[in-house]
């Protein structure tokens, strides 16, 4: 009683305070004074920076990118910028452009470099729990009700997208309660009974179980009055007399994700299309609640793979783009939050061998991600456990733009900058031994070149990024501090730099969930 | 009166609330919604989150944090909460909790990575220039007006503080116009002719001309109306009828900077100081505009050295305090903003080593800068050609805090973590022989590893960092992204994603210089 009074008390006070110093919302940017021409292009989409007014938001978006902090961002922005050639470019996700801009720390209840449950659990249920914790106290025990159900007591539908599988930790956050992200059975039977209006994107990962003698999860969703919709026909046809539906890509990788961008047909669904048909289903004029995240930024940024976690970056910008287009049709009643769990792979904008110079263009050289190429490689292993240089050197050329120095396409001018030097050609021989199991390198220092990924790939993948001024200081996530992107109704409170737990704080007291 | 009873109101609530919630911190959260006890503490000092007002500031403070960006703010905010011992606690800087927050990019004219000349030009100027450049456009010759010249065309009075030499590049972009930052006695004579009511901190570089035949600097400051106030009495003795003054930090570092603030003595002056006795000199009822520089945080991140980097980032603190407490008595008139001109080091809150941990209290092993190591280890090798480890642990030890694995105190508990591992071991001993000039080392991986820095002392902070879970990736300026915190009359504008030219226009619109 006395701390509901304690609690009372000081709201009145914030109140107050509040009342009395004109906390004030963020204004349109001034026009530019300065009369000088620019030597610096920038080069983008059409800006969402107009302030969409203060009311409580009807329909809200909250937009996760996996790992992605300011540097995953910018990255993303250099090499839009950078891809049209010579001269200095910048370009601008539509994200970039909101109006208010926060930053979130990310520590969980044991760690500065929290995991993406702890992470995910802070932004859905507003608490910092333990690591692999989902939607539970750090006791592991103790219930902490989550958005997601906040908003549906609020009587709004809900959408949950994700291009990872949706019983992954960071779409679990949104609607799982287990001790153990690892608890994928568990947490895709607590998926059949949550109620959720949509779900898109990746599938389940053990949906039979961890041994695959259970019920299957898929049969438990339509016992519970889900469709199923995995064909890319049913998919497009959903809409607002859906029903419950989950809509699962049709082409899928080996983590039951959908594919990385860089490796996708023309033809796949993408992340934006589950918003888009997530958007056609949800639609009502009650309003809704839809988590989307671009997961696999993260999966690249652990692998060190910066051409994947910026085409990863992209995909939630076009995904933002489909929230945009609902916000022009409903301005005043759409927030549109774009925020990170946390930070992945100690990225950097600069590398000590390139010094104050970048060449992201060198990027464009890798045509599929680290996932594919490990595929490709572990093939050729397959074929022939005594690889040498020369068998797979032109597979290197050909899917990361890299050229050995005897190559004859090394002598021409526009391969400047892709020509593998001596150090880095000695790198990748010892990688490749390693990756034969012939390394010469001890535990730790593998561990430190490698972080136990595939050493060949990981070794093609630093060596590109180095190149390009790209730098990588772990394969784990950090202690980073992440972006916060607002745009719409209410999203005026999302300047400062404040804890992810507080996002919650905020989306709750903006929309009334208290 | 009736703004003044506003601000009493406010404040008064304030500490009611601060009192009541027990929270030293943030007052705007929210009570947790769950009952369990949350396991994170925060530790900072009061917070300034309160919005001051929308009038047009009479007082105008920019503290830019050279080399200072998100990570370099979150490892002083990691490490003043990690210093408490063994729990997990987050402090807070009096900044980070600034009620506006914005991200700046900082790109020049020709590179991602800019330097300190052609950023601060665009903080001071508004304008993209190229690497080197003060003051002037990208053709080298076109003079831009900066802001400070605009102050004063305003009317108001005019500060420049530095840690660092008032003739170096950041200080410089306030008041020079010259096509190299290296001309450092064009530079001093420009600040002669300048007008600006007061600058402190840092000495003069080549105050006679590279060859020292050049009339003296100071000499041509006394001329134009300049006392200089070199002692402590003196400066501390500067205040509203001074005149126009320079006042010289009696102790200084061999490159006319401050000491560093791991390195000085408890009755060195501090930033702070100068920036105390700047609003004393300044104050007046026309306004005045301040700008004011951390200038060592990136000297620290170049040469990778994160407890001089910290140490640094808590000296902007304090002087960013003094500047809390003018506007505490000049509240609605008083616009703060911290910033920095771009990120040095690619540094990260995560290392491979370390995973998912962190362990920052490491760090205050660590007894001196850098720089002050480089001159003991000189001073021994002079002494001693041929030096070996075991004439070197017993100062890696008294200075670092690092522990040899044979040393006894290795086995004590309260040492874990402290002692090296043999591949560490191993490093340093190769660094040791790198830095007598014995080294195997190619002179690329030299650069690689040491960035032309004293090996020895760079692998001894690349080892305490790692330890502690902080990772670099670069010696030079990257491209990230650099924060902006904004308190106070028009700090609504600040928010977003923007470019660092904008933050000049802001200032412009806001304070009605156009």
């Amino acid at each position: 009683m006395r701390s509901k009074l304690k609690s009372a008390f000081a709201v009145f006070c914030f109140l107050v305070l509040l009342f009395f110093t004109g906390c004030a919302a963020v204004p349109e940017q001034e026009e530019q004074p300065c009369e000088s021409t620019p030597v610096v292009q920038e080069i983008g989409k059409p800006a969402h920076t107009k302030e969409l007014g203060n009311n409580t938001p009807k329909y809200v978006f909250l937009f996760i990118g996996d790992g992605m902090s300011f540097a995953q961002v910018n990255a993303a922005q250099i090499y839009k910028g950078s891809i049209f050639g010579g001269e200095l470019t910048m370009g601008k996700l539509n994200f970039a452009q909101f109006p208010v801009t926060g930053m979130a720390a990310t520590y969980d209840a044991t760690s500065f470099c929290p995991d993406s449950a702890a992470a995910g659990t802070a932004l859905s249920c507003g608490i910092k729990t333990k690591s692999g914790v989902l939607g539970l106290a750090a006791d592991k025990e103790t219930m902490q009700k989550n958005i997601a159900e906040m908003f549906q007591e609020d009587g709004r539908k809900i959408g949950i997208v994700s291009t990872v599988a949706i019983n992954h930790a960071t779409p679990a956050a949104f609607y799982a309660h287990v001790p153990s992200r690892g608890d994928y059975y568990g947490i895709a039977m607590q998926m059949a009974l949550s109620d959720v209006d949509y779900f898109g994107g990746g599938s389940l990962i053990d949906p039979e179980g961890d041994d695959g003698n259970e019920e299957d999860a898929f049969e438990a969703l339509k016992q519970n009055g889900y469709s199923i919709a995995d064909t890319r026909d049913e998919i497009m046809t959903l809409g607002g007399n859906t029903g419950k539906v989950y809509a699962v890509c049709p082409t899928l990788n080996s983590s039951d994700a959908m594919p990385f961008s860089l490796d996708a047909a023309q033809d796949d669904l993408t992340l934006a299309d589950f918003v888009s048909k997530g958007i056609d289903v949800l639609d009502n004029k009650d309003g809704f609640f839809m988590v989307c995240e671009s997961g696999m930024i993260d999966w690249a940024c652990h692998a060190n793979d910066a051409a994947t976690a910026i085409s990863e970056t992209l995909v939630l910008e076009d995904a933002v783009a489909e929230a945009l287009e609902f916000a022009d049709k409903h301005p005043v009643e759409t927030l549109i939050i774009v925020t990170a769990d946390h930070e992945t792979g100690g990225m950097a904008l600069g590398y000590t061998a390139t010094g104050y110079d970048t060449h992201f263009s060198i990027l464009e050289g890798q045509k599929l991600s680290y996932s594919a190429f490990n595929k490709i490689f572990s093939d050729m292993k397959k074929s022939n456990s005594q690889l040498m240089m020369s068998d797979v050197l032109p597979a290197v050329k050909e899917n990361f733009g890299l050229i050995a120095p005897d190559d004859p396409d090394a002598a021409l001018e526009q391969n400047a900058g892709r020509v593998l030097t001596a150090y880095e050609y000695e790198k990748l021989v010892s990688a490749l031994s390693e990756s034969l199991g012939n390394g010469q390198t001890d535990k730790h220092e593998s561990m430190l070149l490698y972080g136990g990924y595939e050493p060949f790939t990981v070794t093609l993948t630093h060596i590109l990024n180095n190149k390009a001024g790209i730098g990588w200081t772990t394969y784990a996530h950090t202690g980073g501090l992440v972006p916060v992107f607002a745009y719409g109704a209410g999203s005026e409170s999302f300047s400062g730099l404040y804890d992810n737990t507080d996002i919650f704080k905020k989306l709750v007291s903006i929309c009334g969930l208290q």
